[in-house]
C-alpha cells in the first residue's frame, strides 16, 4: 500500500465499548520498549480544525447534516488531520496509532448510515490517497456486550443509546465486511476475552505485520 | 443535464466586481414580472448550517485549512445548500438564482487555488450530481477594472487585495477556461459595458435558454 513513508500506521476500529482505548495504550507502551516513537492520535479530531468540525457536527445550532454533508465534513477534519498530524509523523518514521480512522466512515455513514458504499469509498480516495493504514484491528464484540460494558463504565452515549441495537449490529457487520475486502490490511481480534488476552491478540498481529516488513 | 426537476436553474460566475449582485437583482425583477417565482441565493452560504461553515473557513481561530480541506468543507456546505434550498425550490418549479456556485470551487480552489482540477471535479459529481445549472452567466472582466470597481466602492476586500493581480488573472483565465469546456450551459458577458448593456446581454441569454426549453 504506502511504501513512502518509513512510518507504521496503525488505525483501531470497532463498536463503542470493544475497549479500544485500552488497548491502544497497551500498544503503545509496548512499541515505546521495543524502542519506537510512538504518536497516538483520534477522530474525529486530532488538530484544533478538526476538533472544530467535530464541534460543528455535534453541537451545531443550526438544522442536522445530511449523510453526504456529514461526510464531507469528516472528510475535510481528516484531511487536516492526515497533513498535520500523521504525514508529518509516518515521514519521521513513528509510529502512528489512531483510535477510529476512515474504516469508521464507511461504516458509520457509508453502510449503517446508508449513504452508499461508492460515495465513501470515493472520498476515501481523494483524501486518504495511499495513506491507508499499514495495519488495522477491528475489536470484535457482539452488540449486547458492547451496550453492558458502556453502560458498566457510566458512558453508553447518545449514539449508542439512540440509534438503537439493529444500527449497532448493521456497523458490527459493516467492519466485518470491511476486514473480508481488506485481507492483507485488517486483523478482526475476538474482543470478548479479558483486556489482557485481548492484547495477546494484537500483539501477535503487530509482531507479524513487523515481521512482515522487515 | 438536469431533466427531472421541472424549475429552471441559473448561476452568476466571475471574479469581484464584475457586477454579480446588480444584475441578479435584475434578472430576478425581470423574471418576476414574467411571472415566474424566483428564489435568489448565494454562495458560500445559503443555509445556516453552510452559514456555520463559511464561518469556520475565515474566522476559525485554529490553523488555516489546505486546499484539500477547504474544498471539502465548501463541498459540505453546498450539499447542505442544494438539500435545502435547491432541489426543493427546483422541485417545485421555481426559478433558482445563485450568486456563485460550483465553478467558482473549480475556479479558485482547483484551477486558480492549485488542488487540481480532477479530484475537484469528483466532488462535483459526489455533490451536484445531474443538478448542474440551466444556466451559468460568467460576467468577465479586466482584472484591472474590476479592482478599481471594488476599491470605487470601498469593498476591495482582503481576497481581492491579499491574493494580487496575478492570481485574480489566474482565477479569470480559470472561468473562460470552464467557458470553453461547457459550451451548452456558459455564457460568458463581457461586463465592462454599463449595467443596462450588461443586463441586455443577460436578458438575451436567459431568452435563448427558455426558448430552447419550450
Amino acid at each position: 500500500m504506502r511504501a513512502r513513508r518509513p512510518g507504521l500506521f496503525i488505525s483501531f476500529e470497532g463498536g463503542d465499548g470493544a475497549g479500544k482505548s485500552s488497548q491502544i495504550g497497551r500498544l503503545a507502551d509496548h512499541l515505546r520498549r521495543l524502542g519506537m516513537t510512538v504518536r497516538v492520535t483520534r477522530e474525529p479530531g486530532g488538530t484544533d480544525n478538526a476538533e472544530a468540525v467535530r464541534k460543528l457536527l455535534v453541537t451545531g445550532k443550526a438544522e442536522s447534516w445530511g449523510p453526504l454533508a456529514e461526510s464531507l465534513l469528516v472528510n475535510a477534519a481528516r484531511a487536516d488531520h492526515l497533513d498535520r498530524v500523521i504525514r508529518p509523523a509516518l515521514d519521521r518514521g513513528d509510529v502512528v496509532i489512531t483510535d477510529r480512522f476512515a474504516d469508521s466512515t464507511t461504516a458509520y455513514q457509508g453502510i449503517a448510515g446508508g449513504l452508499g458504499e461508492a460515495t465513501v469509498e470515493a472520498l476515501r480516495a481523494i483524501v486518504v490517497g495511499d495513506d491507508e493504514p499499514d495495519l488495522t484491528i477491528i475489536l470484535d464484540l457482539p452488540v449486547e456486550v458492547g451496550l453492558s460494558r458502556a453502560r458498566g463504565r457510566g458512558d453508553a452515549d447518545s449514539r449508542f443509546e439512540s440509534k438503537g441495537v439493529a444500527y449497532q449490529e448493521r456497523v458490527r457487520q459493516a467492519f466485518l465486511a470491511i476486514a473480508r475486502k481488506n485481507p492483507d490490511r485488517c486483523v478482526v481480534v475476538d474482543a470478548t476475552p479479558d483486556e489482557a488476552s485481548v492484547f495477546d491478540a494484537i500483539e501477535d498481529a503487530v509482531g507479524k505485520m513487523l515481521g512482515a516488513r522487515q
